[in-house]
């Protein structure tokens, strides 16, 4: 029997470096991702995750047909990565990770993004982050109220929202089997 | 004074690489971004272009904090590129373009992007192409279920949408100094 030990290698890789640029774990991406399937699969909901922004410098032809990009670099997302529709609302949020036991720094977050769940919330649409905290392994949906309040006093307060903070006023989402993250059972039972 | 005159030449490069790999000329991409910029800023709706879906292979760290993408390929896209929200209503469409007097190929068209329209759509969705005739020079919203009707009889019948269909079934945009591309204008009269 053959075996292709390479294989696994470049997975591997692949997975290390998209996890250093992405500032999210593979996991939950992965678990997102499966989700989001479910979802889709079961005529649920459509929603997707955006291609990762990359601005592209070069580009090579080897062949006629197949462009080869030889230099490129990550992009600073304009907006967030997910979003949808949902029961014919919009659907619209981000996902991070901290391995933090007491807070979520503010500067895990983008400030293009932070705006672009206030414009999405300002238009009708329902915005929140998925939050990921590693150490409890527990997973909040923190609703883009909450968020804007830190951000808008962390001028002048602290930087961070504290645990405490998502036990009192985010929902926590239970980890299943399939889907595994639902998320859409929080919008159902509380935003529509 | 000094000139830089690799500049303009570099920028040159990288749009006809664009425009090759995107199958859009950049006109009818710079219209949209700049449309959809307008509707932004004077906070009528909140509608993105998705990034150009790229699968990267290989990653370099010439320096600590830089990661340079040295080999990846475009990826057919999953979804259409622009979504977002108007009046609480999710919006999601894919723009094409044709050289043709006669009609619109369907091969200009991917498959999983029909899907991903016709999901939009049974969702509650507004879902949609923007077409330009650049023959005519003339801009069409084509509603979903017209470009489906044709899409679902194409294995029997005609592999193309005729001209006269747009003419008839699909609305003419008028092409504006700004919004250049006023498709909002549409939805606001025929589908809110």
């Amino acid at each position: 029997m053959i075996k292709y030990p390479n294989l696994k290698k470049v997975n591997k890789e692949k997975q290390q470096i998209k996890s250093y640029t992405s500032n999210l774990g593979m996991t939950l991406e992965a678990d997102l991702d499966s989700t989001n399937e479910y979802y889709l699969l079961n005529n649920i909901a459509v929603i997707h995750k955006k291609p990762t922004p990359v601005q592209i410098v070069d580009v090579s032809y080897p062949s006629r047909n197949k462009a080869k990009i030889v230099e490129a670099y990550y992009k600073t997302p304009s907006t967030t990565d997910y979003n949808g529709i949902y029961q014919g609302r919009y659907i619209d949020f981000d996902a991070k990770e901290t391995k933090s036991k007491t807070s979520l720094p503010l500067s895990n977050i983008h400030p293009h993004q932070v705006e672009h769940l206030r414009q999405v919330k300002e238009h009708g649409g329902i915005s929140f982050l998925i939050v990921h905290w590693k150490h409890y392994n527990e997973y909040y949906y923190l609703p883009c109220e909450v968020l804007l309040e830190y951000w808008n006093n962390k001028e002048k307060g602290r930087k961070s929202i504290p645990y405490e903070t998502f036990k009192e006023r985010a929902h926590l989402i239970k980890f299943k089997y399939n889907p595994r993250i639902d998320y859409l059972e929080i919008i159902r039972l509380y935003y529509l």
